[in-house]
């Protein structure tokens, strides 16, 4: 038996190994976060660690230099222990924490995005509308003539009240039943869920307590989780909120996710993960924002991935990754949230939105339904810029939809500055093709910029190439104040002195930023030009093109053009709709009738898995590049 | 704050305190196990500890003599920590943890009992039969082309073989129902819930797994627990086993316990005493001995009395002891053993015998219906002879209940070599009336008893009386070499000397457990007469009388009479029908007619609540006596 210690923030954690044990499989025994996007190949080299004392068998990488060798850097992925060793964990975790703090979701314009989509979906005939309620009953106390038990008075008076047939009392409600009785008096005032004839009481509080039902609403991207907290008698927002998904750490994509799922422990890690760092801190916060317990919320809705799904849900998920591509399932039902480990109330109800494929999940449906591209003529496209990137294709009479890996640069991710669309964040850049002074815009109140997020980047990387400080393969060709070199001649373009600031360092864009974006953009462009040839057509069909993401609403869809992210269609054709996702499971979580059309458009959908789709390798290759390889087919970006 | 220091059985718990807190709630907090059958009102004398360093407040007590106060000795129930302290808590647990050991039910003739009993409700048109089962199912595995997911795949197969038309996955099946699909080739065995047209499948294993679904059946006593692990698919017994219950270090009946349950904290220790500490065992030694997990068990039912039922669930149990004496509930479904913090099948669903009045409870249903005396013409009365006795009589047309609180003594709690019907216990006696030498049997094949049971109390009891050893009051009135007074007077019978047992005590039986048993007796028999003067009749309208019980099958009913427990009626009258309420909680987790019968006699079972009915308190002080003080009422025990 070898002692592991890890040196963390001035701390020390110990834990036993076994010789020949992976250091980075033993620090997430140890629940030590040591990132690792890549799910621990040796591929990304970002778990770095510095060995102090004892020894590790570790390979040379090129991620380390000599120099750091020496200086006992190794990566925790490739090394295995020999003997007792300490080993330092350098503060990976600052860029894990700025990712996974919990920000509002304050942008006015997503808010009034939102508010249009909610009054669209009434529009449309689909009313707001479920079976939670509160109800408010009286009755006489017992005597030694009247001694019936606390539950069935309880029930006599709510049947007299509400009608229904039968009243059945969930676990807390009965355990504090008769507790509330006696302190209010016998008046009551009941939360109520009522299928069919029968109601059940999922809590009870004194008459007169006004806290609300409340709902929460998640949608869980692979990088980015964003949350509401709604009062289910009304559907106002009591709440909003966004963080980080903590299963990053252990993987920056679904296939990195699965693959650490299948190792021993991993399904438990990854669920952990994302309900203990991502779901139920965003909750205490929304909570704590509204002025309510926990246990206060009665029904949840998630949209999310089929991984995702699977993810959260600790269902085994190898499957998925692995041809022929098989979940274990699309529709899941009556799983309740303290199935997972939430502190929500007891008999909360999980609602997944249904997923279609094996990359085609809830997160997809919900938006689409958000959408509403399902309820008109026009033929339109839905593009969600996620890790994942999908498309939906379709008007009222079909519906197809394919995925695409695009990785996390929408949201930020894999981005040196990049950050999701919260406070800070520069949403929109001009560059001044002369001089090359940058000129944006910031979210919210902030004096100064933190970081950048999507629509930022798009801007940006839109005016390098403008101003010709970029070529189409995203290298600088052009020097100035704002332009700097590195010693391997990698170019990178400053935003933001950081004596402007205040930061610890600039706010730049690099070239290997740049490089990951094109890949992003290529493979959502790609995957565009592959669903339309599988059914013989081109992008002028396109009527409508609905842009929905977390890469924010600052979106220039022009400048989405210009880098061969959009097709090159009239830019009236496009439409930002914010986080579609977030407003379709609010839709499913609030409205009966939202949840049944949802379920009805997963069924309808169908599913094109590109990966065995002639030609998309192929499109892909010729979309990495500024805005395409073939300029042909962006006509109006020649303009400039 | 104050440091608070309990050495137990050589080793330190820790805890802070405030000044002023009462030792026992501190033990409580800290979980130091400390007998306080009163519940901590000063009454019982047993939670003493010994304070070894610092003080405490802690006022003289006749429990403590002047002496042992010098060397430190004070009930924890009354003392309150002025200072950091230490204190010794003595290996009280001793007599705890023996009252605690799960035993084998091994008796032959409960066995004997229990069969025909299974085999008279049979008899009686309540067949075997419940909606749990295993099914076994093939299936092709996906390809390219058949993408559907492992759900509905399952699903299909499920519907086409069983007819259900809705097929639903449980979370644990739904979990590992890829992975087990992959490793045994799409051949699976499902257990199967089936309500109406949906099948739910709550497990998955491979094909050719036979592990038992398995039931686990409890007899939730206030001083011990029964259990039976079953299979639910024929109904055979595979294995069983009897404990303690947990809860009775916090009051040894149901009124200090519920006072327990309503301190801070209370409900909660409460519950986890008698889930972690008797049933959990319980379960865990069945499922060794069966050779199964926890997880196979998939539904439990359980009989208790009102306060154990409410208890057991963590409800607010206060109104049950205070007029009118309300409980929560009567009937109680839908409650997963999950909610209780069992390590059972997380989808087990608990069911529990209906309770009739607040202390007249699930146990008696369950008992009664087992008792089968609602199926016959003749008048007869049931008695089950627990901490709580309760008693109902009539017939097929009318069906009658009430409750005496007897305390533990039937299964030999609160008499100083009381064990319960195990192996070891002296289950039958006899005394010659001119040596005044004991012969005696014991229960199993151990060749010296541990202790005494019920049974064997009513006979030394008995057998004293006749040979004129103790008077009518219990108290002794012959000297020889087995008989024994202490300082005071006080007198004691001795049963088996330690030179001949190897035991480090005498086996023995002294005044106050007289003077305990027959208030017990007394209850019961005062029961008996106030429930018959209720409906204006006596006992000689008695056709039959049912003893159930843990006093164990060797009850002699002749000695039953003699001491005045039972009425003076033809002994041919009497039988003894063992656990009772585990037969009847057995029928009900196996057969759902049994359930459905059970329900029924409780909806028409009336209750007569002793304690507001007039005359019980003098019969009972009558009863006190061997037979009674009214010798006219045991016409045929004057013959002696």
């Amino acid at each position: 038996m070898i002692q592991v210690t890890f040196r963390v923030n001035g701390s020390e954690v110990h834990i036993n190994a076994n010789k020949g044990d992976k250091l980075l499989s033993v620090a997430q025994r140890a629940n030590v976060a040591i990132d690792a996007p890549c799910s621990g190949n040796g591929a990304c080299g970002k778990c770095r660690v510095r060995l102090l004392k004892g020894e590790l068998e570790s390979p040379k990488t090129r991620h380390i230099t000599e120099e750091e060798y020496v200086m006992g850097w190794r990566l925790a992925c490739i090394s295995r222990v020999l003997t007792d060793v300490v080993v330092a964990v350098p503060d990976i975790a600052s860029a894990y924490r700025s990712r996974m703090k919990v920000a509002d979701l304050s942008s006015p314009k997503e808010l009034e995005i939102f508010e249009r989509t909610k009054a669209e979906i009434e529009a449309a005939g689909i009313p707001f509308g479920n079976n939670l309620s509160a109800v408010t009953v009286g009755m006489a106390p017992p005597t030694n003539d009247d001694t019936m038990p606390d539950n069935e008075r309880v029930a006599w008076a709510l049947r007299a009240q509400t009608g229904a047939e039968k009243v059945v009392f969930a676990f807390l409600a009965l355990k504090k039943l008769a507790r509330v009785l006696r302190d209010s008096d016998f008046n009551i005032r009941c939360v109520l869920e009522t299928e069919g004839d029968t109601a059940t009481v999922l809590d009870v509080m004194p008459a007169g307590d006004t806290t609300p039902i409340a709902g929460l609403v998640v949608d869980l991207g692979t990088t980015s989780v964003a949350a509401l907290l709604v009062n289910m008698e009304d559907g106002s927002v009591l709440a909003k909120a966004s963080t980080g998904n903590g299963q990053i750490r252990y993987g920056a994509d679904v296939i990195n996710r699965i693959i650490e799922s299948g190792r021993e422990g991993g399904g438990t890690r990854l669920q952990k993960a994302v309900v203990d760092e991502s779901i139920t801190p965003l909750a205490e916060q929304l909570c704590a924002a509204a002025g309510i317990g926990m246990k206060n919320i009665y029904r949840m809705c998630l949209a999310g991935n089929t991984t995702m799904n699977h993810l959260l849900l600790g269902v085994y998920a190898e499957p998925v990754r692995m041809e022929p591509y098989i979940p274990t399932f699309f529709h899941c039902d009556d799983i309740r949230t303290s199935s997972l480990h939430m502190r929500l109330h007891p008999d909360a109800r999980l609602i997944l939105a249904p997923n279609i494929g094996s990359y085609v999940g809830g997160d997809i449906t919900a938006g689409c339904f958000a959408s509403m591209l399902w309820n008109k003529e026009e033929m339109a496209l839905f593009i969600d810029l996620g890790t994942n990137g999908e498309l939906v294709f379709g008007n009222n009479e079909f519906l197809m939809s394919c995925a695409c890996s695009a990785g996390p640069a929408f949201e930020g991710g894999d981005i040196s500055c990049g950050m999701r669309a919260t406070d800070g964040a520069i949403d929109a850049m001009k560059i001044d093709k002369a001089t090359m002074e940058p000129d944006y815009t910031v979210i919210g109140k902030a004096r100064h910029p933190v970081g950048i997020c999507g629509s930022g980047i798009i801007d940006t990387i839109a005016e390098l190439f403008k101003a010709g400080i970029i070529n189409g393969k995203g290298k600088f060709s052009r020097e100035g104040r704002r332009i700097r070199f590195d010693e391997n001649g990698m170019g990178e373009y400053i935003i933001a002195f950081k004596e402007d600031t205040g930061l610890t360092r600039d706010i730049s864009i690099n070239e290997v930023d740049i490089d990951n974006f094109i890949r992003a953009k290529g493979a959502i462009f790609s995957a565009t030009m592959t669903m339309l040839s599988s059914m013989g057509m081109d992008p002028s069909v396109l009527e409508h093109v609905y842009v929905a993401g977390g890469i924010g609403s600052g979106i220039n869809m022009d400048n989405a053009v210009t880098i061969g992210m959009l097709p090159d269609i009239d830019r009236s054709c496009f439409s930002y709709i914010g986080n579609s996702s977030l407003a379709g499971a609010y839709a499913m979580l609030t409205s009966q009738k939202s949840r049944e059309k949802v379920d009805e458009l997963a069924r309808t959908m169908t599913y094109l898995e590109l990966s065995t789709e002639p030609g998309y390798m192929d499109s892909f290759v010729g979309a990495c590049f500024l805005p395409h390889t073939d300029a042909e087919m962006f006509p109006s970006v020649q303009l400039y």
